[in-house]
């Protein structure tokens, strides 16, 4: 439906794009022939008999009613109305015995709301625009009703006017009229529908509701607090359902899914909304295994019709692996350019930093490849690389170009002798033109400076014309075998759990857990989209004494705060384990937007405001008495304070 | 499937009923005849073969592997497992070779996690057990597994062993394993699934999620208020999200809807819950008629398959109907005993208290005739009657027996003349035994009083064994035409709104909008079943003048609050309506549950808390820092703050 009305806008608007309409075309016929679902009824229980978008020759005759906002208007002759579904012409009657529809007609200024009836006929031979899917009918109008006029706009509600985020966001509701908006949010509804049959309906999962007014979890730091009634007694806003959906196993529910707000207090991150929506899933008596497949089905079921579709299973790969490969635990893999140890060449180096690194125990020399570097890169590219390396992560990068004919005035780059160049041609298959980033140092580290450089290359080859990922295609990925713990980042000496304490351990290493609790591995697993984590789950810990003992001993967490679900695991927990998608980023990802507020209906700004309303605001003192809260002022905020006691006037 | 699970369980267990069992049966062959929906896989992805309910004779010779709670054992040779679905016999192999998983069988507690394969066969003929859908054949296991132990239960998981509802909130988890909660939640989900199926696959609407992060709404003293990071501003939970459907009406969405959470700080009110859910529903150029006929359609295409067909379109009453004949909006039409006037057969009464009303403009008299009355009722229950209507609407209730030959040493009654007695009897229809109920005063006060005096009737005929209220039946009704505003209670000068104030005046009213605003009817209108409310809606205002001479010159509200509000309605806002379902009240109707804590998974007690969790919990005040908040300590809690100030003790 949406995408029908796309191509339609698309053709008919300002902005057609061949590739858009031809993709969309192609959907809805395949959808039509792959599914016997009902098409849904879009005029039901309302005023019109039909959209705008609809009306074919094969309507010619029919007598209809429409409504819809005024697009645009041609010399008072011809009327455009546009609604969700698409544009119709309307022809404005000029005969004396119509002046009143006329006058309706043209005087209503642009987007105000129209409901017109009359009789659907063909435009007459060499004016159909084959571009509007309605192109070959227009309405010729009998009666016509002004529904409501419109104020000057503060924006044109065209697509090529481009307009800031900041002004969009204020004026949300004229936005969401765009066809980027209405695209996004209706491919997004449809998704989730689909994701919901196969889950309800193929697979017997059960949609339950769980609360979001709950209490602090051991950790919580992220979490908001919601002050109640009884004095110093809050509740808190859950980052995930982790705990209910455990406790709705132990339950006998035995299937679970949710579409799950969660609750995530992180100031401002760049595309981070305060609260989020997950796809929560939990199953009893599953394993890894079992949750990968019923994701992969998922995905591959509810897989708008209008992309190439899903193919299963999804590829998968170690912790380790991506690590080592990639430099990030979510590998882009829709390219190459992959990380390659290249220690043994440089053993009898004389270059100063590649020895130094080598000399030390857990020293190792890396590199990526850039091919095609040589022609496309600029020598400030290489050395914005080198920088950014320098900076972020204070890390030396050396770049070769063994096969060029090019030698950037580099001293360190002549001491690499002719068998070392040699021998990197072969180990890393080096084609004409390929650029070495080299860098030298501890494992982890050298892989993540050129796994961040990775991605800047691919950045900057793609700015000079070259594709390596190809938009239209969707690399799925399944990391595992994460380790199960992580040295605490403010007291190294202390454990944190790498996901959450409830992750069960790897059984092939639950042998270490009271040795080496550093060497265990999780049965933890990542769901990673073109090098985005779009969903993250894991086996749950069912066992109680292992519970406590990972919680108590390992993690020095206050088990009191989790008594009930350690009591629950004792009263008789089936094996579980289960997963959340990140909703919000996988939709962003599907529809291609460029960022999680383009598929979110009113989404807060970067620092958690709602630009329309003025949310968060200020509130009287009184308001907060119920709930036994002052507001402490910093001491710098005495003139804010003043304007901001002030009752009712909270936008002042 | 739960109900298939549900007949089965009633009938191995200890509660057989033949009307459930029946329905069920009849339930699911009816579903299966009239849906070629596909039906669940309720075993891909897992470790078991089958569920425990579902084998038979069918069955019989398969491989199966099951998983379940152990529910019996009997002398060490039959143990019954128990899944979701059912529940089926295990023979404990009794052969030395099988000593092991004889050990396992025997030795785990009641309420332990195993698995078992082994083979379906017959039982041996004799021992079948026709109460139990798998009781023709049991399986011969070969082995077993211990996936988890049970400890000592705080109550045992059956349901006829009562226990208190704190208990069961407590160990939430493992009351959720009863069969009626099952039941009742797998219920939930599969009704809201098929409102989904018919709001998005056949009527076209989007499922749009609007955000809970809000700010404080015009009189919205029932909101929970969140502390930001930035000091003195606060987001609020929204009691429902109202402004946005309207938001996204005006943004061209055409149709939207949203199983919303929504929140609300009652305190304790019983049968309430702070967060509860709502099905929100929001359409671009509809009527009533047409917001009506849509949710008859959605309520008959999702009602459960094992309950009596809704029959639509639901009858329609006026507010000052409801009121005149039932004494409430929300009139209970499962039964008569109507509120009739009877004031023109006391004009010259010469009993005191009525001939006192009539003598005021606004006075009448008022009765209820209670059919059956004068056999059922005892004098202490007439007695009881009188008492609630005069402690609690301070009004006089007197008690007639036009037909019966009991006369209650009631002087007042005896001065009931013949004449009146037998227009009493003409006007009312009163039957052998009949008791009539008579009150008097203004219309409003007069009905009320009668209203409650109904239903109080009604409870007690029925606790004598009469059946006035079918519980199969269910009885739905619109209320319409409700006034548009009330005059406030603390200042009853001024007016309120009586729903909110973005609800549209009646079409036949609008003259009396700037003269007689109290005349004004509203295009509200409620949905009641049973005499519940369980959902509400309007046309709205679409015009932006009359919304801010509403709010601003009426309500005399402050319209900044609401600016962005007003200025989407002045930019090309279509008209539109809505209404919003109580998801929790109507699935407690459904299931005949005694409480709303009965259909959700993790309810909060009457006070608001969270018996499992702990939830409210005091919080360090290190954690309230980033807030900018501190507590209000009352002067009276000194003790119990310096204990709630010890950090990460929040249990002590």
């Amino acid at each position: 439906m949406f995408s029908c009305w796309l191509s339609r806008l698309c053709r008919g608007l300002s902005t057609p794009t061949g590739r858009v309409t031809h993709l969309i075309q192609g959907s809805l016929s395949r959808r039509l022939m792959l599914s016997s679902q009902r098409i849904p009824e879009l005029s039901s229980f309302v005023a019109r008999t039909n959209t705008c978008g609809e009306l074919r020759s094969s309507h010619l005759g029919q007598e209809v009613t429409l409504c819809g906002w005024i697009q645009y208007r041609r010399q008072n002759i011809f009327l455009v109305l546009r609604d969700f579904h698409g544009l119709v012409q309307v022809v404005i009657p000029q005969d004396e015995s119509a002046a009143s529809v006329k006058k309706i007609l043209c005087e209503a200024p642009m987007e105000s709301v129209v409901q017109v009836s009359g009789t659907v006929i063909s435009r007459p031979p060499g004016q159909e625009n084959p571009k509007m899917p309605t192109g070959e009918i227009e309405i010729k109008v009998k009666s016509a009703q002004l529904l409501n006029t419109c104020k000057k706009l503060p924006f044109e509600i065209k697509d090529f006017v481009k307009k800031t985020e900041a002004l969009r966001l204020q004026y949300r509701y004229l936005d969401l009229r765009s066809f980027q908006m209405q695209y996004n949010l209706r491919l997004r509804s449809r998704m989730v529908m689909k994701m919901r049959e196969y889950l309800c309906n193929l697979h017997g999962f059960v949609d339950i509701e769980t609360p979001t007014l709950f209490k602090r979890t051991p950790g919580g730091a992220k979490e908001f607090v919601i002050p109640s009634r009884e004095p110093g007694k809050f509740y808190c806003l859950p980052q995930s359902p982790q705990q209910f959906k455990q406790l709705l196993m132990v339950g006998g529910l035995d299937r679970y899914f949710q579409v799950a707000r969660c609750y995530r207090d992180e100031g401002s991150r760049p595309d981070r909304q305060p609260e989020f929506t997950q796809i929560d899933i939990e199953m009893s008596f599953v394993d890894q295994i079992g949750i990968r497949s019923l994701i992969e089905g998922l995905l591959q079921y509810s897989w708008p019709s209008d992309k190439d579709p899903v193919v299963v299973p999804f590829p998968s790969m170690t912790f380790a692996e991506a690590l080592a490969s990639y430099g990030t635990d979510k590998p882009d893999t829709r390219f190459g350019m992959k990380i390659v140890d290249i220690s043994d060449v440089f053993r009898n180096t004389k270059v100063g930093f590649l020895q130094d690194a080598l000399s030390k125990p857990q020293g190792t020399v890396k590199a990526i490849c850039i091919s095609e570097g040589a022609k496309y890169l600029k020598r400030k590219d290489i050395e914005s690389l080198r920088k950014l390396a320098a900076d972020h992560f204070n890390q030396e990068v050396l770049p070769v170009f063994p096969k060029a004919n090019r030698n950037w005035n580099s001293p360190v780059a002549k001491s690499i002798m002719e068998e070392q160049r040699s021998e990197l041609i072969r180990l890393m298959e080096i084609q004409e033109d390929g650029v070495v980033l080299l860098t030298a140092g501890e494992h982890r580290k050298a892989c993540s400076v050129l796994g961040k450089l990775r991605l800047e290359c691919a950045d900057l080859l793609e700015a000079r014309g070259l594709v390596l990922r190809d938009p239209a295609l969707f690399s799925f990925l399944w990391v595992v075998d994460f380790p199960l713990f992580l040295p605490k980042e403010e007291n190294p000496g202390e454990l944190e759990s790498a996901h959450h304490p409830f992750t069960a351990p790897h059984p092939s290493d639950i042998h270490l857990l009271h040795t080496e609790p550093k060497q265990v591995r999780s049965q933890h697993y990542d769901l990673v989209l073109n090098g985005n984590e779009i969903g993250g789950g894991s086996i749950r810990i069912h066992d109680a004494e292992l519970q406590r003992y990972i919680l108590a001993t390992l993690l020095k967490e206050d088990v009191k705060l989790l008594s009930h679900l350690l009591q629950a695991l004792d009263f008789g927990a089936p094996p579980h384990g289960g997963i959340a998608l990140g909703l919000d980023r996988l939709i962003c990802l599907v529809t291609g937007a460029p960022s999680i507020r383009d598929v979110i209906a009113f989404p807060k700004s970067f620092r958690g405001h709602d630009l329309m309303s003025n949310a968060p605001d200020s509130l009287p003192p009184e308001e907060l008495k119920p709930y036994h809260i002052q507001v402490s002022w910093p001491a710098d905020s005495e003139a804010e304070k003043s304007s901001l006691n002030q009752p009712y006037h909270p936008e002042s």
